[in-house]
């Protein structure tokens, strides 16, 4: 069976756009005469459409544009994802489904049977399960059709079966003759391999061949990887799509016997530093298309984030549309102004100096009053990463530039990141990388032959070395540096990775790290705190198996003492 | 049957203090001779507790704090709500149970049945539903428990049958002899008469009484009304617990007969906007309390808003713990200014003056060199609002106060409202009220009699009347308006409720108000693009059906197009 995969970019809401996109790949797939053609889960909303799915216009737009496409469908079938009405009177109103069309029609509806509801997935929230075995015959051949998650309750990989059903097990026992999968599975470091080692498995299991769809962009937080692939019955890889972009890959999948006229095409995907680096180059790119944004700006403090952030900023808006602002401060070394020069001159871009010091003067002798007779702290530290905030802002609202976050994941976790001062910005791009991986994208940034960033000359890296050698510091302070207040960033890190990615407890940290009890204590304790600052984050690209924002739903007014000591008071 | 309602006000996560509020309601029911004590859903950890379930300590400390009052239950029984672990192998990790602790020990556990996972609610995400008939015999009586949503799959008043099951009408066919119900019910204008039509039915169809203990307080963004209440089996309120404070009441219920050997005590509820203000101060009370914040700081501008808030915060926290901050610019004018402190005065708050003019310069000339050719525009109106936002934060950080954000829902509908300005604070405890409600508020404030702010002479109410009879304006240029930009408060009120909060498309809204089609669109289309500032917000305190924040999850990068004319232009 020859069979197309249309990895697409839908753009969340756009109806249009996303039936252009799908009516383009059902036609290019009908040109090398595929048989089928396969789309991402939700491909007429894109991926997650969110609450725009309570309103009834979405539905009413959707139904519409499936019905057009379906008519498009004449020697090829399609098979494709959107939001349906559930006809049921009873369950809530929606159904995850794939629309098979073929002949000019819509053929059959599946319902997603396995809706996730973690993390960053709310699907509960609006779909009924179905729980039908979705069989298709397609020129005498069934098709078993599953949307992502379904495919997910591997007894033998997934540590706890959140789900009664499995319908991949019902779709071979019902006689299926190759496993069709829609998916939108976003983007986290290591999961290509867990997804591979899955998919292997499944059609080992069953010796069914499997075609999986990933949509591919970035939609807000998340980012997907496209890497839709085919494997066949025996579990192998026979084609593999590109990452981080899109592409249509045509396949002639051996349903009895191994056959094929067309060529396996496999593009291999990406180590894990370069694929956070072009995760995190798309989804800064397709939030700015998506939104409208042409340019971007951000500050240049000389460190190492703000300058990992120039790089992605560059590569994904091009350097005529980033613009650096240096905003000295009297506490500010003249490497980190000369090191922001450096960067924004390896890198082709603009950049602006403008010395805080004549608002930050006149701030604190407008506060003097009030504070009188209290000694200088953190509100006159904050003030500065204010004033610098206020001043990005003016630039971005004068000239439409998204403003872009700098801060990364160890800061946030900790707080140590000024509320609407450095957090200020349309989207956060390394606040889901911990700082020792932002070491390791600028390493490898600035490692010949990795990135296309490199001057024409090849001769100087991007990344100042100065930006990278030093130590971190925040210099709202004299001779400041991170680690005054932090412990190392290697067991920061750690702790963080431990208590926020994998839920454990700070004495399982304790007992597993060996690190020091107070230590664990006190950083446990700091990321507790600072949820009311985080609630109020720009958007956080996400990239590891837990992220700041909407996959992590935390109470702010809580008083949890993860020691137990003032329970264990009370009932002894 | 002697029954206690215990109407208790837990913090999220402090598993220690909610428990001693457990234990001391359980021996205050014991000493009344109650057989039956009720405690609202999960109790032991307050409601809601959101991903502090995934905690394993947060587990571990729930199970050990029931087992513990379990022991305490000797004389009396009590039934309390917690999570609790799943036991079966597959399926979500957690019950939402509610413990029947009686004779010493846990006698039964229930799981909740219905997980309402809309709005504001994510049960699915941790919990899996039971599907038994919760019945346990109490001295020869069966009590039929159900868990807050279990009671709301009411067939004549809720319009789509969002669940299969019918956990009340199992109890009552597995002979119940009462209703026993735990919940964690959040306020909303209006919701209490539609509860206890609710409730009412059940009773009156079942011929049974019912037994609703609901929980009390503000935690983040919900704010929970109490009005726990008793039922007869033939629909009559025979019980009513307060409103927004805790309580506990102890009843004789009738099984059989008709008869009490205890007085009913009904607790009218305030009417609706005495329960708005009422609900306002309770969620920052409670905010303030729970975060350990003992004193707010807010900026009042001499308009209504502040002037709300201010009322709202002295009513919450005290005169002598609010302070208030007049930041003009050259644009205030006299009546602001003065308005801000006869406003101060009246309620007997700290207010201090700080002219923005010497910041506001020193940062017109630092952008100057950026800006130079071209016309000033928003960017340089909102650097003032961003620089009061800088003291008010400098103020908040010095002295330990909650700066109280003061925008009301009808300007974060359509992003009249500056991120990191007039937008920052802890808590924004006016957003979700459009403002046409803020007058109605504020001349309830200014009614005699209506509410404890009025000074002890009776003599000048606390709103200084210019602020509720001026026309609204952000004063950040000459002469501003809001009606500058926006339509007149009365139609963007309606356009918000029908478009946030019932989800109607603009088409709907110009047919049933009869607005105009181009005033609706554009309206529309600012809800739709200000999403980017909403996702920064402060937590807002719920009061409609639809607030924005964790109740409406919106993307932000997404382009739907209400009219549907790009795809019409696309399929014809």
């Amino acid at each position: 069976m020859r069979i197309a995969l249309a990895q697409i970019n839908p753009t969340v809401g756009d109806i249009a756009y996303n039936t252009q996109l799908i009516r383009s790949a059902i036609e290019r797939a009908s040109e090398q005469s595929a048989e089928l053609v396969v789309f991402p889960e939700l491909a007429i909303t894109g991926y997650p459409p969110k609450d725009l799915l309570l309103k009834p216009e979405v539905l009413r737009q959707s139904e519409r544009a499936i019905n057009y496409l379906a008519t498009r469908c004449t020697s090829t079938t399609a098979v494709i994802g959107y939001p349906c009405l559930n006809e049921g009177s009873t369950g809530r109103s929606l159904l995850n489904a794939a629309a098979v069309c073929s002949e000019g029609r819509i053929f059959a509806r599946h319902a997603k049977s396995l809706l996730p509801t973690y993390d960053v997935f709310d699907e509960s929230r609006y779909f009924e399960p179905g729980d039908e075995a979705a069989l298709t015959e397609l020129n005498g051949k069934k098709l078993g059709i599953s949307i992502c998650e379904d495919l997910w309750n591997d007894r033998e990989l997934v540590p706890r079966q959140l789900y009664h059903d499995n319908p991949i097990e019902k779709l071979a026992s019902h006689g299926a003759d190759i496993f069709v999968n829609c998916s939108a599975s976003p983007f986290v470091v290591g999961k290509h391999d867990f997804r591979m080692q899955l998919f292997r498995n499944a059609a080992r299991k069953h010796h069914l061949p499997l075609v999986y769809v990933n949509q591919v962009g970035g939609n807000d937080e998340l980012i997907f990887d496209g890497n839709s692939c085919v494997i066949d019955a025996s579990g192998n890889v026979i084609v593999q799509a590109k990452d981080f972009e899109e592409d249509l890959v045509v396949v002639d999948v051996a349903l009895e016997a191994r056959s094929s006229k067309l060529e396996a095409r496999i593009s291999e995907p990406r180590d894990s530093i370069a694929a956070v680096y072009e995760a995190l180059v798309l989804g800064l790119r397709d939030y700015c298309r998506k939104c409208g944004f042409k340019t971007a700006v951000l500050g240049l403090s000389g460190g190492i984030d703000s300058a990992v952030c120039a790089c992605i900023a560059v590569a994904a808006l091009g350097a005529e549309n980033v613009t650096g602002i240096s905003m000295p401060s009297r506490y500010s070394s003249d490497g980190s102004k000369s090191d922001a020069h450096l960067l924004a001159e390896n890198l082709g871009m603009a950049c602006h100096t403008v010395p805080i010091e004549p608002a930050h003067d006149a701030m604190e002798q407008m506060v003097q009053p009030l504070f009188e007779g209290h000694e200088p702290g953190l509100a006159e530290e904050n003030i500065q990463a204010r004033l610098r905030g206020v001043l990005l802002m003016a630039y971005s609202n004068k000239f439409g530039s998204l403003l872009v976050t700098t801060g990364n994941k160890s800061e946030m976790a900790v707080g140590y990141c000024t509320l609407y001062g450095d957090m200020n910005g349309g989207l956060a791009i390394l606040a889901d990388v911990p700082k020792m991986m932002v070491y390791e994208l600028s390493r490898w940034i600035n490692t010949p032959g990795s990135c296309p960033l490199w001057d024409s000359s090849g001769a100087k890296p991007p990344i100042p070395i100065d930006s990278i050698t030093k130590p971190p510091s925040a210099e709202l302070r004299p001779d400041q540096t991170d680690q005054d207040s932090l412990p190392p960033y290697e067991l920061l890190d750690q702790i963080v990775e431990r208590y926020v990615e994998r839920e454990q407890s700070w004495r399982r940290i304790v007992d597993e790290t060996g690190a020091d009890a107070e230590d664990v204590q006190r950083i446990v304790q700091l990321i507790d705190r600072n949820e009311y600052k985080r609630k109020q984050a720009a958007p956080v690209l996400k990239i590891t198996g837990r992220a700041f924002g909407f996959g992590r739903r935390m109470p702010i007014a809580q008083r949890f003492d993860p020691s137990g000591a003032a329970l264990s008071d009370l009932i002894g």
